[in-house]
């Protein structure tokens, strides 16, 4: 067979030693502070069948699913007039049944009602799997990524919205990024669409009031009359697109213009009490009060959250909010659920740009033992069983080629200790240890030498 | 759109919570013996490309790959003639590009080769990653299943292997799963076919002796003879097939058989090493030398590995062994590896069957906070929070339902702990505690309720 150049699909990667345990550090970090608050891991298959993920995510959604070919003789389903046709998109379900996931919420919607009978509700899970899109490659966007997702489903109470707020603080913190906490409800968006007249415009308004920070507020004005919102409509709109300052006054003018509309007030009531209770519990991360917030996603109906970095530019890091009907789609109604997500992938750019990341995550291996071959390396074999039974991560170089090579071993990667045990230290019955760091070198008794690594 | 029932493709699995604690427990013993080894974490993407894949598992292999059907306008590459001559596979490879990864193994020689200048050599690597094969289901087999593989790459050093052979030892031991773990070298089993004057056979061979345990003696011998093995070399085999004893008398007799293959010899010279290394270092897992061990892979080239559970009836638990041209088909020559696999699905298995997974996995929550609502729920939040600033894992119910329910709800999350705050114990400032595995309550202060429940 002709030798390969070896590469990988576009859009995928490898994650080396290097990366894997600065992205092991935000995941453990994640992981930790969601077990701390008592949610439960979630595993779902990476293959779904195509009937669960097809009509989920939009026209363009389905366009971006990866399908898997059918096993077995799949030409059989296609005829010569589906060739003649050339429609791949109607020809694909014929000799496709399965795809890869394209996010964890949907997976999770129907694992929840599949698995109904043996939830405890309310059911707090989280789940942290890669999903793949079929997307144009470019900087910052894979076809195959992690998502971090956190959920409770079954509870309407705001308490778990405040949960999730005490949730992205510790992880924030833990990470030690300052960021910002929006926070926005769709009553309110609702509520604002109907008080200038256009209740059935709400999503063309929300989507085109989100862009208020890429396109300014000018070309905001211009799609919201392109979708047919009338001047006078635009103008009843523009204090709200301008509202600054605390969140208290923002919530007394809205609540001024919005007043006839119940859902719009109800949205008003859920955010002051979210607001009361992060008070109270004086949680660090402070939500402020973003009514221009939309966040792309049609199936929230409540609050949304959403985070950015404050010292480096790039997108949300994290966001999410309530849906009220998730589950309806598979046939559970009435179950209510609340999440947010992190996203993995810019997180660890910001760590990496701002220089976050702990000094230590480069060390793996505590020490290495250097081989000197014969007796020597029995000996040192036997002092390194005794290491690693302390719980140090240890090696040995496994041939006992020139010191200078395994010094260099050491160094690459990243060793910071280094034991000699040669002819002399096995009569003293003292080994030395080099620090690589401080350049120091100290004789230590064979039976301290886990001691002195731990 | 109609309510879909949700299933999810036949061979996969959904990992609920409780199922998910347990193979977290799995995966993390086995990566943190893998790290304290000096093993160093490394993840390749789900799909490789085609030419990759294809040709690297034989002919059965190459049906079992899971193909993604490439995006976009992927018909226009299908001609009437590849319909009317009806061959799926030659039509697979004009529609589809990339493949779910079969395995870690050529993943990773394909990443070694990939990035030959920027790893450090010997490459210790540790791989947890699940692998896709389009196998009929069947009970203990999946479509979708992780491996667990850990290898070095770049050391000829028999040191490597006696590493393994810890490893192997220290994941069962602290898993509490009493093993055997079977040893045998592909060298010696090339010097038995040729000194039965068949080194042309020798896949034959193996394979045949390898199905010992399953098939009993009469059916290998059959076989043999069916693979074209003259009678006189099937009788000379015999004394090796009924082996038993010492591995010192094993090695003895088997040395007097082979004396004239340098190869065999070779063989022979690699494991009394290795059992050399194993004495000096008092390893407990003592391996035991088992000529008709063969192995599948025709990779190997050295010593060969299997571990069986003592006390549970179900297939080898690891596995693995010395590669010496695993590379070789990606362009790079002369690195030689060794490795072995750990399976996650079978250990779980037995750890289920003889009851070993340790009592508490079930307990994720510590403690529940009745919720009363009112001013006693603020109080119980703040209280919450110190309590998960103490690290311990907490909730409270979200809405403040009757007692009853909520104890229920702490009694099916097997949490054991859950405290009351009710209009008493605010004034007295102390909360009362429930143990609910003892049924015994306590009356803690506010301020020592972490530290009681930590």
């Amino acid at each position: 067979m002709a030798i390969q150049k070896p590469s990988i699909p576009k859009g995928t990667r490898d994650f080396g030693p290097a990366e894997m345990i600065k992205r092991k550090y935000i995941f453990n970090t994640i992981k930790s502070v969601f077990e701390k608050y008592g949610f439960l891991p979630l595993e779902t298959p990476s293959m779904e069948n195509l009937s669960t993920l097809l009509g989920k995510y939009g026209e363009e959604g389905d366009k971006l699913l990866f399908k898997v070919l059918n096993s077995g003789d799949f030409l059989k389903e296609l005829s010569a007039q589906d060739l003649a046709e050339g429609n791949s998109t109607s020809a694909s379900v014929k000799i496709s049944e399965k795809g890869l996931r394209y996010d964890l919420t949907v997976p999770f919607a129907r694992y929840v009602v599949q698995h109904q009978n043996e939830i405890v509700f309310p059911f707090k899970r989280y789940q942290v799997q890669p999903v793949w899109r079929a997307d144009r490659p470019q900087k910052g966007r894979y076809r195959e990524f992690y998502q971090c997702d956190v959920d409770v489903v079954g509870s309407d109470s705001l308490l778990n919205e405040v949960e999730l707020i005490q949730i992205i603080s510790d992880v924030f913190a833990a990470l030690k990024i300052s960021v910002t906490l929006k926070l926005n409800n769709r009553k309110i968006l609702y509520g604002i669409s109907e008080s200038i007249g256009h209740a059935d415009k709400m999503t063309d308004i929300t989507v085109a009031i989100d862009k208020l920070d890429k396109i300014g507020l000018d070309n905001v004005n211009a799609e919201l009359a392109a979708k047919g919102i009338e001047a006078d409509a635009i103008t009843q709109l523009q204090p709200i697109l301008a509202l600054q300052g605390s969140n208290a006054g923002k919530l007394e003018r809205i609540k001024a213009m919005i007043a006839d509309s119940a859902t719009g007030m109800k949205g008003i009531e859920e955010v002051e009490t979210i607001l009361s209770f992060v008070q109270a519990l004086e949680i660090p991360l402070q939500p402020e009060l973003d009514l221009s917030l939309a966040r792309g996603l049609n199936y929230y109906t409540g609050a949304i959250f959403e985070v950015k970095a404050n010292d480096f530019p790039i997108g949300s890091i994290s966001g999410g909010g309530r849906y009220d009907d998730l589950t309806g789609i598979f046939g559970l109604k009435g179950v209510s659920g609340v999440g947010v997500s992190f996203g993995a992938d810019r997180i660890y750019d910001v760590l990496t740009g701002l220089n976050l990341f702990p000094e230590d995550t480069d060390i793996t291996t505590k020490v290495l033992f250097v081989n000197f071959g014969g007796t020597e390396q029995t000996a040192a074999l036997k002092l390194l069983s005794e290491v690693r039974k302390a719980g140090v991560a240890a090696e040995i170089y496994p041939e006992p080629v020139k010191m200078k090579k395994q010094l260099e071993y050491a160094n690459k990667r990243s060793i910071p200790y280094v034991v000699l045990i040669g002819e002399n230290e096995i009569v003293s019955r003292m080994a030395t240890v080099k620090d690589m760091r401080k350049g120091e070198q100290h004789a230590v008794p064979f039976e301290k030498i886990a001691q002195f690594l731990d």
